[in-house]
C-alpha cells in the first residue's frame, strides 16, 4: 500500500479534475504546455522527468479506485505534494467521457523549453537528430519520438506542421518517451535544416525516391535524418537541397508506414554512427 | 465511368450482401476461408490476387453509391462475373453495422492452400522466410506480412496461435499483402522451425536478449526470421534452441512493437542477402 492520502471525487463535475473531462475532445485543443498522461508507463516516465526536474512537472494524478493498491510504488514515484484523486469506474467514465479501461491518469506540465537555435547550439559534437515535416498524425509523431528515443537520437526537431507530441496518444505511442527527449519546433523546415546544416550536420531527407541505400551511408559526428508525411513525403525543395536516402522495398506496396521507416532509418544511422554497442547499445 | 452493371440495395438485409452485415463482430469469426476487403488498397491486391488465380477469388464487390465513379478502373480490375452491390450511406452503414468512410468492400475466398511442410518443399534455393509465433493482435500480424511482403521474404509461417491474417483489420494493415504471399498454419512452432532446419534454413529468433546484433548476422542462402508476441516475446525453448539475435535499443524503453521490429530485422536480413538492389532493390 502507498503510504500517500487519496482524495476520493464522486462528483464528475468536481472542479479540482476538470482538467480530465472529456478528454478525448479536449486533446484536440491547445492548453498551454499542459497534458494528459495515461497508462503506467507513461506515468512512470513522467514521475521520472518531473523528479529529474528538466521543465517537465505532475499536477495531479486521478486513478480507478480498484487500481490503486496495484499501482501504489507508482504513486509513491511521485513527489508528496502532487494531488492523487480517485473515483470509482461510472465516476471515471463520466469524467473521461468515455470507458477508461487503464484507468490511471495524470495531468502534466511543460515549460515552453528550449528555441530550436538553442537546441541546437546545445547538442554535442557526436549527435544524432530526427527532424519531422509535417507529421500531423498522433500515432505518427509518437513512433517518431519512440524510436528516436529506442535508438539514441539525442535530440527531435519539428515544423510547425507536425502535431504537438503532448497529445494523449501521442504520448501513449512514444512509450512516454516524448517527456525524456529534448524537442523543440520550430516555423519551417527549412529553417531548421539550415540551422543543423550551419552546425555541421550531415542532413539526410528520408525518401522512396532517394538516390541512397540508409545502410549504406557513411558515418558522421553530427547527423540529422529528415522524415516527411505518409503519402506525400517531403516537399521537392528539401529533396533538391539535402542528401536523400531511400529505404528499398519490394515495389507495388504503399510506402512503409512513418513508424517502422524511422526505426529502420534511425537504427542503420545509430549503427553507422557505432552507437549499437554491447547487447543495450551504448 | 465503369461499364459494369450495379444492382442497387436499398434493404440492409437483403441476402445478396447478407456477409457484409455487422462485418466488425461477425469479423471475428471462423468464415470457412471467406475474409472481408476494405479500401481501395486492399481491393486492388484482391483483383490482382483473383487475376491470378493462386487461390484467391473475389466473390461481391458492395461500394458507397456516390463512390462508384471515383473507383471506375478498380471495378473494371475484377472479372466481370463478379456481382457488384452498391448501396446510398445509410443503408451501408446499417450494413455493416458502424460508419463505413471508405464506403469500397470486397467479399473474398481463400483456398485452403498448402500446408506448411508442402510450401516448404516448394521454396528455392536462395530463401528468406518469416515466422510468427502467438501473434494475436490484428495489427501486428497485418504489419509482419506487409514487412515481409516489402523485403522480399518468400513466405509467411504460422503457428496456431496467431490470429488469422484474413480478419478486416489485418488484411487492411497488410495493405493486401496477406492476399500476394504465400503463407501456412502449423499447429506447433516448434514443428514448423524443424521443418524449417531440416530443409537446410538458418533460424534467427529475435529477442531482446539475442546473442547477436540483428544488423551483424551472416547471410545464408536460406534464412528464417522469428518473431514472437510483444510483451511476452518468444518462449524459453525457442530461444534456446536456436540461435537468437536482438535489436539494440536504449535500456527503459517499452520493447519495439512487432511492426518496427519485423521491419528492422527484415531490412537487415534482406541486405545480408544482397537483396537489396538498385533503387527499387531486386
Amino acid at each position: 500500500m502507498s503510504g500517500r492520502s487519496l482524495v476520493e471525487i464522486t462528483d464528475p463535475h468536481d472542479p479540482r479534475i476538470a482538467e480530465f473531462s472529456q478528454i478525448r475532445e479536449r486533446d484536440l485543443t491547445g492548453r498551454g504546455g499542459r497534458f494528459i498522461a495515461e497508462g503506467t508507463v507513461v506515468l512512470r516516465m513522467l514521475a521520472a522527468a518531473h523528479r529529474a526536474g528538466r521543465g517537465i512537472a505532475a499536477e495531479k494524478l486521478l486513478l480507478l479506485k480498484n487500481r490503486v493498491e496495484g499501482v501504489a510504488d507508482l504513486i509513491d514515484a511521485f513527489p508528496a505534494d502532487v494531488p492523487v484523486y480517485v473515483a470509482d469506474g461510472a465516476v471515471l467514465d463520466a469524467i473521461a467521457g468515455f470507458h477508461l479501461h487503464r484507468g490511471v491518469l495524470a495531468l502534466g506540465r511543460r515549460d515552453a523549453g528550449l528555441a530550436a537555435a538553442d537546441l541546437i547550439d546545445n547538442l554535442s559534437d557526436d549527435c544524432l537528430v530526427l527532424v519531422g515535416c509535417g507529421i500531423s498524425n498522433h500515432d505518427n509523431i509518437g513512433a517518431l519520438f519512440r524510436n528516436a528515443a529506442g535508438f539514441f537520437a539525442d535530440a527531435v526537431l519539428l515544423d510547425e506542421t507536425c502535431c504537438d507530441p503532448l497529445y494523449r496518444k501521442a504520448l501513449r505511442v512514444s512509450v512516454g518517451s516524448v517527456l525524456t527527449m529534448p524537442y523543440a519546433r520550430e516555423s519551417l523546415a527549412e529553417d531548421l535544416l539550415g540551422k543543423l546544416a550551419d552546425a555541421g550536420f550531415e542532413i539526410w531527407a528520408l525518401s522512396p525516391a532517394g538516390k541512397i541505400e540508409i545502410g549504406d551511408i557513411a558515418p558522421a559526428r553530427r547527423m540529422a535524418l529528415v522524415m516527411g508525411t505518409e503519402g506525400e513525403g517531403l516537399p521537392a525543395h528539401i529533396l533538391k537541397r539535402f542528401r536523400s536516402a531511400r529505404i528499398a522495398q519490394s515495389p507495388g506496396l504503399d510506402s512503409l508506414n512513418v513508424g517502422t521507416a524511422s526505426g529502420i532509418a534511425l537504427y542503420s544511422m545509430a549503427r553507422a554512427m557505432g552507437r549499437l554497442v554491447g547487447p543495450l547499445g551504448r
